[in-house]
């Protein structure tokens, strides 16, 4: 038996819940090691059942092996839950309220006639996945390095006159022949003006010379993601540009050095905000200063000035202040770091900024 | 003002609510032209609402301009629905059940403290969508145009030793040197026994000689789709997968012929399927014959058994008929049909099958 699926018995168990239905993909990874899409996966002590259609049936089989009776869906798959609910007299029974669609919530509950309930928990599993084990850090510095060897490539790449949809297509490109499996999110290549766009959609623009082109990118290694962001400058920099880069990369190297076990992740949001308070820029930094990274690119825990959540050894966050000037320019740098017992570990420290 | 959202207010009127909250990426879009990411759309006569946070408020600002007031989040974004809704007195609210999350479904409500509702609908917004105009048409012939010179262009590319991988690689890349913003899902690179599964996850398995490579991809033009499968052979193709084929390309070839406004979506299923039946290959195509295409690359009509659709000129689908035998090979051909006034164009036909 599958040990974190026993492991998270116990949870539901000091919850009072008999059983939970899960249905995020990174989830039902993190309980089964399978790669899950568009299924549903139903945990309790007396039987796991993963849910399923033809187009996945036969190549989740062997990989649930163990750890999940597979039913195919044939009808609804929510009555298929519903009726499994009830086989199993499993009364109380949790699902994830921060992904499960409205209408499907309604469905099974409907299906369940006051005979058991769906109730909706938020972040079970999710904090469970906070702590990474060594296999997992493992992948994560894989996907890690390819993201890295990627940035370092695409720096001889740019010149002027190239579009950031070029850039973008090599990327693409180049992870795949040094084993990502996939990018981890719509890479992101900004060049001029568009920088100042937190989350800019890469367009057919062509780089100039003296410009920023900031790449924020991640490779997915086995379903384990990475994040970076660096900003390139062609040709020369600018004295506002200058300014705003060496002070970012001041905010994150102070938010950096407070990394440690037991540190509150609001705390170490705080230094990085402060620090562009005192330089003036803090009202050009809307975004918090990071966030977890593991199965899911963006997932818990966050660095907000609102988080209550504290560091522990194991976790894996971005750490990226940035600042963003509608209409002039935008820099932003992200790192990946580890937790680790005595302090952190930069993972993505290879890259140059 | 916006023709979209106008004619959209006659729809909400006449199911007498006050309003809808939309917060599908590809509904807003529809709506507005904006390519919208993690953030909410209220419409309403009163007013139309876009709340979104720093990362897209400068962004969406000039692109929202005369279709929506932007109101930037700073603390819950769920309050700041409910108090609009309460502000403009709108008391019966629709949304979308099928997308969004219980728990944002539940915090909105609380919000509303009884004063108002949130309701329940099922695809208010995707139905209107179904049925493209000729501009819409134009960005999906583009998108067609892009994944159809990929494929060409990759068939030149593919020998035995190169990794499934690498050819997805290849695919990222030229589909954005020729025009395509992004693909349009994880494409699919499927060699040997993996095309059995017809969603395989692309690895890093070496494709061999006298094999087939089933490819399934799709670009992405300014937010508009395509989806296209193709099964290459390598060398020398066994007689089970000769057979196969032909028998795949038949079933579709009658599906294609049955095509035209009026007909119902599960008769031309029908009639792939029931070809497939007589050759006695119908228990292994488990999915749909096919589905609609647009600013999502799943979205309505559905070409099932259970539909109950029926095409109108201007709809977009695929038409994709497969046979997987689990452990030996599997073949899918997948083109992309718009339904004319006269019967059906194929949008896909410059690949040769």
């Amino acid at each position: 038996m599958n040990s974190r699926i026993k492991k998270f018995y116990s949870i539901l168990e000091r919850l009072n819940f008999d059983g939970m239905l899960v249905s995020w993909p990174a989830n039902i990874t993190y309980l089964t090691g399978y790669r899950s899409r568009d299924s549903y996966l139903l945990v309790s002590r007396k039987g796991n059942f993963y849910f399923t259609d033809s187009r996945y049936s036969e190549e989740a089989k062997p990989e649930l092996k163990g750890v999940a009776s597979l039913l195919k869906i044939n009808g609804s798959v929510f009555s298929l839950i519903a009726q499994t609910c009830l086989d199993f007299k499993l009364k109380a029974v949790a699902c994830e309220g921060r992904y499960l669609p409205y209408a499907e919530y309604k469905k099974i509950s409907d299906c369940l006639k006051k005979k058991a309930k769906l109730i909706s928990t938020h972040s079970l599993i999710e904090q469970a996945r906070q702590i990474k084990d060594p296999q997992e850090i493992g992948k994560i510095k894989k996907a890690v390095e390819v993201a890295a060897s990627a940035l370092k490539f695409i720096r001889g790449f740019i010149k002027p006159g190239i579009k950031e949809i070029e850039v973008e297509a090599e990327l693409e490109r180049f992870i795949r022949y040094h084993g990502a499996d996939n990018s981890s999110f719509d890479i992101i290549v900004a060049s001029g003006q568009n920088c100042a766009y937190p989350h800019h959609i890469t367009s057919e623009r062509k780089i100039r010379n003296n410009e920023p082109v900031l790449i924020d990118m991640g490779a997915d290694y086995q379903g384990y993601k990475s994040d970076l962001t660096r900003v390139f400058f062609l040709g020369k920099i600018n004295l506002l540009a200058q300014e705003i880069y060496a002070i970012v990369k001041e905010a994150q190297a102070r938010a950096l050095k407070n990394i440690r076990p037991g540190a509150k992740a609001a705390d170490i949001d705080r230094v990085a905000r402060d620090f562009l308070t005192e330089k003036g820029y803090a009202r050009f930094f809307g975004h918090n200063l990071g966030h977890g990274v593991g199965l899911d690119v963006h997932e818990e825990p966050h660095l907000s000035p609102k988080s209550n959540q504290v560091l522990e050894p194991g976790m894996v966050i971005t750490v990226e202040p940035g600042i963003y000037i509608a209409g002039k320019l935008g820099v932003r740098v992200e790192d990946m770091v580890l937790v680790t017992e005595k302090g952190y570990e930069v993972l993505s420290g290879s890259v140059n900024k």
